[in-house]
């Protein structure tokens, strides 16, 4: 069997790069000639989770058809996120915990989606089954994914699986999930060293609702209004996103890891939805989230629902 | 938590409807208040399983709406297949072995679908990923409809998955693999009682690719000659159906169970694409197809290819 491209979404976040590492490793062990790779850089909290267990950032990577026949997608099935000559190569695998969209095929093939927190809960399952150890590292950079993920176990998305599976992880990784758990996330909301442009879009994902298409960035944070002391230049560059890609929403949501909240900017001919969405005032282009850590499960079915 | 159907493809095959059962009993086993329904009248086949193993024949639905908010999808993921107010509910759970399209969900969900040549194979691990026992009439349906799928073990969608879960399954139903499937196929090649009407609807199933839109219908035989014979009376019905529908092709593929091989009858618009797709002459609408008893594997991705 020739080459195969384990891969996550594009503006891949911890979860896709680990997961695909994480897979990566079961797939060898199961003989499968498998390659992690990334569709884009890796951010301050995933280097921080590859250099504190010691792992190799995968190779990024634009096309894949040059290379391989066949990919694995881990932590997205919606084609607009995947790489960008996904139609060229064939899907052999997805392994997900996002709601299902823009994807089909011409064959059968295995395709695991499960409505937990994090895509490293459902590989650890895979694992068991196939009856192959957890290296620590690997269970490291896994744990990290649910971490990320889950903010700690504070999102809505998080279940009692990824808990759980956290708890194991940990236990093989030999780390404590509270302490290193913070260290992560505050590596992750580190932005010194990032530019306007990345915060729009280095964890930046686009959906599709009925006719509409909208985009939603999102960056973790330590100081909220730090963040956005700068909304004039950020509505600059996001107006610019919504017309190049001819966007009808776009949010720009920067959550607070320690409390737990969000703000967003939101643009686009279509932001009139937001107040009545989200039940929350929109003044100067900026809405209050409450309790809004995840953009899956509290940002992307009020939107959809909300245009379709 | 309210009722959740449990339900197989519109023209139910064994697997719909064995599965449904099969997977209903493991969701009560787990606590939630399910029903099997199924979409249309089972075939003769299915009713030797069910009259063999003393199981009852589902209730026949046709809205699942006026009953129900949520319902989980066995042996089909494709809406058209699916019940007709599928979109006025929400899907919780698919467990499939065929291609993903035109499914779509605003939330995550669970979805399993494997490359087995049987719903009823990926029912058996789930069954032991739960720790649930399954009961002997319950092992006898999954065992018919893995014996069904795969036409006694030979079709090319069988997989040593589905031959090693089907010996499972015999041991705890207590029957002889080969003597209780022929004996059932033989039940499902019986078209006495069928109408010409029936014999191009009750196994049938539509398609899109590309703007096409094609119908591939499919009866087991034992004397294929016998159903060919009245050629005339069913072209005039498929045409029938090909204009009432909008219909780019139609393909009523008459199976030989015994040997293993297919003719079938092409019509419609796009019927030109037949032969070189299959590398076959069509002489008199009719073509044959040695060795193809598929239609998942060796017929709908041909035309699928053929027509993109």
């Amino acid at each position: 069997m020739s080459k195969v491209f384990v891969l996550g979404h594009k503006n891949p976040d911890t979860d896709s790069i680990c997961s695909a590492i994480a897979y990566t490793h079961l797939k060898k062990e199961l003989g499968m000639d498998a390659e992690a790779i990334r569709l884009g850089e890796a951010n301050n909290e995933t280097l921080f989770a590859l250099e504190h267990f010691k792992a190799q950032n995968p190779r990024l990577v634009k096309r894949a058809s040059d290379e391989v026949k066949q990919v694995i997608l881990v932590d997205h099935n919606e084609r607009q996120q995947s790489i960008d000559d996904i139609d060229e190569v064939r899907v052999i695998e997805v392994i997900d915990h996002h709601r299902i969209a823009n994807f089909e095929t011409t064959d059968p093939l295995y395709f695991r989606a499960e409505p937990v927190g994090c895509t490293a809960t459902i590989l650890l399952k895979l694992y068991k089954e196939h009856a192959v150890e957890v290296p620590a590292d690997i269970a490291g950079l896994m744990l990290s994914a649910i971490i990320s993920d889950s903010l700690l176990f504070k999102s809505p998305t998080c279940t009692d699986q990824d808990i759980q599976a956290a708890k194991e992880l940990a236990e093989i990784a030999g780390v404590d999930s509270q302490e290193y758990g913070l260290a992560l996330l505050k590596a992750g909301a580190d932005l010194s060293n990032k530019t306007l442009e990345d915060l729009i879009s280095l964890d930046s994902k686009e959906f599709e609702a009925g006719d509409h298409r909208f985009e939603v960035a999102q960056v973790n944070a330590i100081d909220v209004a730090e963040v956005l002391e700068r909304q004039a230049e950020l509505e600059v560059l996001i107006s610019n996103t919504v017309a190049a890609k001819g966007l009808d929403l776009f949010v720009f949501a920067v959550t607070d890891i320690l409390n737990n909240n969000s703000e967003a900017i939101v643009l686009g001919r279509r932001s009139d939805i937001i107040e009545s969405a989200f039940e929350s005032s929109v003044v100067n282009n900026r809405v209050i989230l409450p309790g809004v850590v995840s953009r899956k499960k509290q940002i992307v079915p009020v939107i959809t629902e909300a245009l379709s």
